[in-house]
């Protein structure tokens, strides 16, 4: 693993949370309908998402997301060594892209969230949002459409804001990450691990599909 | 006809329809302003149709439509021993997305829809609707563009929202899915026969001007 | 000439009104934001273009438009003699897209519009849409790119509805069938000889900036 | 440099701010919702972004934009003698386009704005905003990915639009274009400079960051 990998992955979950975080708290201060503040974040956070896909795919991969390189392991196709690497620059990432959202709007640099983010219906959101999101990147690197992979989670993303009844963070990095921000996209520490916990089984059972749709025959 | 050609059409109907009632509840419930709701709906609608299309186009053509299918055999692509097990398993996949949809959102599984869609304007639509549709897919596919199906049909459903009066069904798996929700996308149960039948008369059209513009002079 | 390219211009004409009058009625009918009505329309808009462009383009061209046929023509590329029946079929499938939109949405089929659209400024408007649909167009033509035509006036369209005063209608064979419908996308038929004019002179305009660009030196 | 780059820096220009201040001033008419107002401010720009990229990238490198020039400079890819013509071109273009915008909008072709935009957090935001937009087109071209540059610009300044407190002005011709407008889009003189010179510093960091992850190791 090289350590631009790592600066990618650090600079690309920044611009992420600073973009689902930054758009929260601007159009939360632009709109009093809540359907207007959530189109503006999700189409926010499309358009970051396939900016930093195409800028740092070449160069890490492209993961910003714990649950990705945990998967991309699962499936073989990268070294279980790196994985913790990742995972720590992608948080680190992630809460420094928070923290320049914050300052940007004029907040103080942390302001933990208060928002409970809690109850099965959402946990099972998390789990639906998350299968989709590593169906989606798995199932189109296996069958060699890797170039359509950004535009595909741009398009997820911004459509799971709005289908899953959780708005889809289907991320821990990010999951962790919004713990961070008082603001629209805020989720308050004490609902974080169950998030996380349901993401790790969508992933899982992604993972399982991928398998069965994709069979490792190729030995 | 692979098993995984069924579990791509279970998957990715379930996943359309996720989108379509999952969306519509969250925007019902996020805005007072129809319109806006309408926004998120078919920009949520549009964004899962694109990525479906990306996910399950290698494994089973991605159709997660009954017309497409019929519209397929009738043009001589697709054998007619495979057509049944596609619309069985589409509309298995479109009422399981739909159940998973009521479920995130802390709804009865299944809460059958009490909206009337009907007037035969309404119906007019739904023949424009799946005339635009089926005309589009199968107009790339004679052209050699299969590559660009998945667009342009995210496109079509997305603006056939807003120029068809009926908010374009266009796919009896999806209007039958549509009667278990009592949400802003339900059709109640009394309205669904017309609207296929519909369907079926502009997906016969859409085929027959296929073969106008594509006539079948290669024997 | 074939005439399956006259199909083409009727088919994706009438598609292209029904969805600029169709989803003018629909969103004026379900917001009271005609910020949020016009971003319906110009997004329905965009979508319709992108889909009939892939559809037709292999077929007809896929012109829809009178200036752009004009242009071609003036350009070298299209010979005279069939700019007439371009002309003639664009504006019959126009009238007969915005007859099926008033249908759909049950209202009389033609009901004039009342809508005074005049005004210099609107008139410059008219220039500069016109001026830039046509430059677009040609320049990626000219430059071997015809390919993302499909994409480029889709996304100058959505956006030329909101930064020209006119909402850009860009388009002779637009303006005669936005006389048939009194809703939102409608223009009575004493504003319609003035924008006609307007095109025509944006249309020029561009031909020549495009003959600037890339010389016709190639003799 | 050939005199049509200068005429491909100056139309593109042109439509930039005419989208920009145009649709800004089309959207506070329209809508008393500020969130719709961005929604479709930032949806027209990033169009007429795509547009214009697309258009003029074989003419002229379509920067459209000071420090990207000067990055481009900076990094080796274009000669110093032509940066001066390049931005002086780009200036008077940003201005003829906003004074297009005015005339279409029935108002002075030129007013002054009096919107202040002060304080160090729309600093930090400008240099985030600067940040990303030359990171992501420098990253695509040394990655030889130029042809995905107008796309991602496109979505990059949508999305930053919302996420920077600064409405990501990232450009300085658009900065001193947008003195000229007292509309939605306007800032007033005296805030311009410091925009520019965060908009330097931010160009300069990732100048910087793209010679880290792509060092010029190619003597």
């Amino acid at each position: 693993m090289q350590p631009r990998a790592l600066v990618g992955e650090f600079i690309g979950t920044a611009f992420l949370l600073a973009g689902v975080v930054g758009s929260g708290i601007m159009a939360e201060r632009l709109s009093t309908d809540v359907g207007v503040v959530l189109l503006a974040n999700a189409a926010a956070t499309a358009g970051v998402l396939l900016v930093i896909i195409y800028m740092f795919g070449p160069v890490s991969g492209a993961h910003f997301n714990p649950v990705v390189t945990l998967a991309e392991a699962a499936l073989g196709d990268r070294r279980w060594a790196e994985v913790v690497p990742y995972i720590v620059i992608q948080v680190a990432g992630g809460a420094f892209g928070t923290i320049l959202a914050n300052l940007m709007f004029d907040l103080d640099a942390v302001n933990v969230s208060t928002k409970a983010r809690t109850g099965s219906h959402l946990w099972l959101a998390e789990i639906v949002a998350t299968y989709g999101l590593v169906l989606v990147i798995f199932l189109l690197v296996r069958s060699g459409r890797t170039k359509l992979v950004a535009g595909a989670v741009a398009s997820y993303i911004g459509a799971a804001y709005w289908f899953t009844a959780s708005t889809s963070f289907a991320n821990p990095a990010v999951t962790v990450a919004r713990t961070l921000s008082d603001t629209f996209a805020g989720i308050e520490p004490a609902s974080a691990p169950m998030f996380v916990a349901m993401q790790l089984a969508g992933a899982a059972l992604a993972a399982l599909t991928v398998r069965l749709l994709y069979p490792p025959a190729r030995t």
